[in-house]
């Protein structure tokens, strides 16, 4: 089976496990089911669920485990794109090829549905279903909130923002730190929460870590290419944003050329720190490797 | 010590306690840190805080663990009062005698805040110096997240926006769920904390919750007739809202004096919950007065 079809069939798998987790549209409250529904279910790469079915089966987690938790990080995931979607923010209307949550209800209905989805995925991780030790849960828990908080994804956001209202472009030191909070926190998170569902030891964890560390940079970096050369239809979102926005970004500082020889010498880094993980790790591997290839 | 002392001494030292556990600001996200603590600090009766600390102090809870849950309540409530003041939600400009948060700095600041002091208020539950036993803190997240999500306050707010962009006031018994869920989630969830720190039995977490439902609705009623006859200097907030959007409300439904009256029936009602409890209960019981006698 080839990368891509492992790829596709774990999210399909975390897309029917989110299914059967999102609530269902009822009463007045229904429209912000149905926009919560709406921004996580029907595509993606789910790398971030990816990440954690992986990471997991290191350590032979039972499947419904994994996934709840590949929910749960999708959910936060999906929330922090709904709100970065809005006019106040990134302004966008088009994601993964559809209208974004702003753009089909309205901005109060996207306000709230990702702050819901917030709340469910913290919801999913502290269940009881997800893992029977409670001090397992409170530990997914504890690395979500950081990861998603002011001293992480949120954080990165702020940055990104602030940034752009200053009108001064950032340096690379600026923009690492930037995407080390805004993506980088929450593929850490994903890939350390398999482990810790797995029961890891802290070198394992440390080696996860690592990996996600420089998987997240090589990850951005390509997301710059595909901003500058990728094609919105397969994309399925607005490309040319940063350049039309005069932001400073990887490429634009390095080049095209530079950016994508670093992404490929990340890619050499990320593995390196799996070495102490056998064939079990592969899909890790070769995440890394379809993170600076893909071209959506 | 009256009651309103040992409301602002508890009040007092949950403020210390949240200066200590919010982010301070620092580089180019410090401005989200700002606002979170603009949006936290500075006031406010904490009647979350206190609920926590009250029903914790039943079981003799270290203080420092139930003032870490109290700050996490209220963290949670803060970010729900800086989303619902955004101009696409109920557009408020004043909040406790101070600017709102996207007045005072701009509608992005205040998303970003708001969804910070969501994932924080998860992180100190999570956090082992909340409870040594991580069962107690994964039920705390899970209480929370509950609480807070799509079938709690932010249903409740949905289902306030959607009557008003109906324009068909709602029945009594459809304005008590819309509560149930948008204030009394949150006034349960901070009482079961208490009895979760302290590892109270079933029977307890039941009288507990039963008192808690209860001093919802009267504390939403007295909120109601406030709007309607408070003074706006003393509310430090706007009032007259409900009336002049058109809303029904228990006051608009019932008349002042029938409301006034429900009030004092529902206090009776919170404090026969509990009976169970000794003298060491009565913070609580006088919390249920205080509730629908207060001016702000």
């Amino acid at each position: 089976m080839s990368f891509v079809d492992i790829l596709t069939r774990t999210a399909e798998r975390v897309e029917r496990r989110a299914e059967a987790l999102l609530p269902l549209p009822a009463g007045p409250e229904g429209q912000v089911a149905a926009a919560m529904r709406h921004a996580v279910l029907g595509g993606g790469k789910r790398l971030r669920g990816f990440l954690v079915v992986s990471s997991a089966a290191i350590y032979d987690v039972a499947p419904e485990r994994a996934e709840r938790a590949a929910v749960a990080l999708e959910c936060l995931h999906a929330y922090s794109l709904v709100h970065d979607d809005l006019p106040c923010m990134d302004d966008d209307s088009l994601r993964r090829g559809q209208p974004t949550v702003h753009v089909k209800w309205d901005e109060a209905t996207a306000v709230l549905a990702g702050d819901a989805l917030q709340s469910l995925a913290f919801e999913i991780l502290a269940h009881p279903d997800t893992h029977p030790d409670g001090a397992v849960r409170a530990a997914l828990c504890l690395d979500l909130a950081r990861a998603s908080g002011q001293r992480g994804m949120v954080g990165g956001q702020a940055i990104d923002i602030a940034a752009e209202t200053a009108g001064s472009p950032l340096s690379l030191a600026e923009i690492g730190r930037l995407q080390a909070l805004k993506t980088g926190a929450l593929i850490r998170a994903a890939t350390r929460a398999g482990a810790l569902l797995g029961g890891a030891s802290v070198e394992d964890i440390e080696a996860l870590d690592g990996y996600a560390e420089v998987l997240g940079r090589a990850f951005q970096i390509r997301d710059d290419i595909l901003d500058v050369a990728g094609d919105p239809a397969l994309a399925g979102k607005r490309l040319r944003k940063d350049a039309a926005a005069g932001k400073a970004t990887f490429v634009s500082l390095l080049g095209l050329d530079e950016a994508a020889r670093q992404a490929d010498l990340l890619v050499a880094q990320a593995t390196a720190r799996l070495d102490r993980f056998g064939a079990v790790a592969d899909p890790l591997r070769e995440a890394a490797r379809f993170a600076v290839a893909r071209q959506s």
